[in-house]
């Protein structure tokens, strides 16, 4: 079986969405990618998590064919795919409908970086992508997904903003591994519910200062970090 | 014991409904239809689910009259029957009180198609009733909340927008199965709070572009549909 | 030990707000009256729900005195006192902070009707009582808390509306027995719930037309009542 | 090791967030005090707490430099100390991302005393200091924090109101011991989401009557207290 370890950590990834309380039923997926390899690891689609394993995520390559496995891959895998094309420093990508952060992206608005938490992870706003064309929807509509996220990130940098939320869709998330991008899917999630309760509170609430968004983000990442053990996330 | 599968059918729905937190105490209720046999079988009235069994719930006939079961059936059972009568293709109907949904039901508004969740499983907006007039409370109530529904329904089709929302009351689901009708009650819940999370954020919110409502309906519904193994939901 | 088996009813309706998720740390207390032994029972004071027995619960006289019992009973006795004198048909009292309730308690406005899950157990908006005068607070205060509620139910009935918010403060509930006034006090809080939702969907919402009021209320109470198996809740 | 005692405390302090959802992942941090030592016991950073034990939780000196413990602090350290420096009853701070608080903190608005739950345990409005300097993010950031909320205390208690809110960042909670910390934190975020809710009913929502905040308050703390069993919290 091509890549079990990073099977397991897909499949681990998939499974920290759940226990979150992140997705409903088979909503949401989580891949990996070698990069050495050329080959990407992503959840099934709509197959049930608590019977999944390992062998049940499909191992696709980085045109979204499949290499091994039984199953049809997640129907967002060419989104996934031309991200991990873009972006030679992500290892792994989570998708999910959770709640707030979909509303964001449904109200298609940026998360404004209100406080700590949010600079802790996001170095600046989670931005919105713009609404896809029609001709952009009638073909190649997922792979036209993820060319929107990697145009709106023309210049900024996909690891201090590891975040995008799709207009009218939902949130991606990726990180270095699976176990970040789900990681940072939570804490989107977490950051999307207070800007919400912040917003309601304060229509016109203040961004956090740029002097301590920058403190907050860069005493956890970089080599200045002092948060933690010392070990990176 | 006359439908034993479908007694379990709808038992395992009423139970779903629990697990998916969208009933207190004996609040909701599931029915399945045997169109061939002209007979129902739903969840008896304010009985705890904690206890019920296949043989609690009642069997009924068309006209709402009980063929076999020491119970009274629920009282919204007339509106079911007419929901039966009306739409062949309805095998499952869930009646549940879930907050949001609930919440849009009593503000007397459909919920809009804000975000392609709403979009995989609802083509178009769910609509609302309007409110019944004295003469159909007084007469026939529960009978009258069915025709409401039906009416509502005149140019649509109930297979595309498997809810409606009943004015002042709450949400009625359906499928062709009691599990499809209590599937898409806890997706209805979810999608009711996004889009009241959607609209705190933007008043006046857009509704996802028509080219992308279709598009995801129809990527999980229908000859095309591709999301998911090829079994149908 | 008196009233055994008032003490376990009581003790019971208490730890029925723990499991509903009603109450935090020792907040909230359910006593129930024994009207023939012009007796009360309740919980004692500041005292954790894990741990709490029968014989932890206080029995009081209808004048607030301790008659057995080795803990302090609730400092909330004096407002279920008067209560109880005034209304003879209630059987049990339960007072929390639950959070939306309280917030409607806090903001000093009546919970309106808009819908039939409120109609099914309360007849008509569920009541805030004027604040206390600074005389009212400085002496009595707990007891003038119940004159307030009794007060603000003249001209009503205690059985057709069993709960009232008291300004800035929370809600009381009631009904014929310690497990009822449990069971309104869960009720009331998902009706204030959705009554939150739907005036932050249409802030000038409706309420429900008094006809489907009185159908709900009565469907379930009173002598023409059809909803569940026959027995009074 | 030293101070064995308030290790377990601490740690204990530190779970007690886990268990009422106030932290997650390694976010969140409770330390203690001992003034007799003039030393600190204090989470670790980032590390899991599911398996965190007594010998994990790190003492330092009031200088903030480790005396016992293979781990780093948490980072906020400095913040601590300042407050333990400064305020001689505190003996126990708990510090989250607890959503509604720091949805407050975030909006810069002091939490304001709509209710006796907020009355019960925070004698006024829950304080929200200035935005830091510039000059105070690049130096001393941690500690200036500490220092922010000192200022803002100028002329109050910090026994009459057992927290602040750090603008854009989140709450800082203290009382006698580690457990009363942690406990205010909790209830902090009770109160915190019951005022949100209350201002989205009614936008300009009068406090509390000064009479009834003073009574609450009293009611539970100081000498003629009779909330309870007589014991202090």
């Amino acid at each position: 079986m091509l890549l079990q370890s990073l099977r397991e950590q897909v499949l681990e990834a998939n499974l920290e969405l759940v226990r979150r309380g992140l997705v409903l039923y088979t909503f949401g997926n989580v891949s990996g990618v070698s990069h050495k390899d050329r080959l990407v690891a992503i959840k099934p689609s709509g197959v049930p998590y608590e019977t999944m394993a390992p062998e049940d995520i499909v191992i696709t390559d980085l045109d979204g064919r499949v290499v091994e496995g039984d199953l049809r891959p997640s129907s967002d895998l060419p989104t996934h795919v031309e991200l991990y094309k873009h972006f030679p420093s992500i290892g792994g990508i989570a998708h999910t409908h959770s709640e707030f952060a979909t509303a964001w992206a449904q109200a298609c608005k940026p998360i404004p970086c209100f406080g700590t938490t949010h600079a802790d992870y996001f170095h600046g706003p989670v931005p919105v992508t713009p609404q896809l064309t029609p001709q952009e929807i009638a073909t190649d509509y997922e792979k036209n997904t993820g060319l929107a996220i990697c145009r709106k990130f023309e210049g900024m940098s996909a690891d201090d903003v590891p975040a995008a939320l799709v207009a009218g869709h939902a949130p991606f998330c990726w990180g270095p591994t699976p176990a970040a991008a789900a990681h940072h899917a939570v804490i989107l999630e977490a950051v999307a519910r207070m800007a919400y309760y912040t917003i309601n509170l304060s229509e016109h609430a203040a961004t956090l200062p740029g002097a301590l968004q920058d403190k907050h983000f860069l005493r956890k990442h970089g080599k200045g970090a002092y948060y933690g053990q010392g070990q990176t996330k």
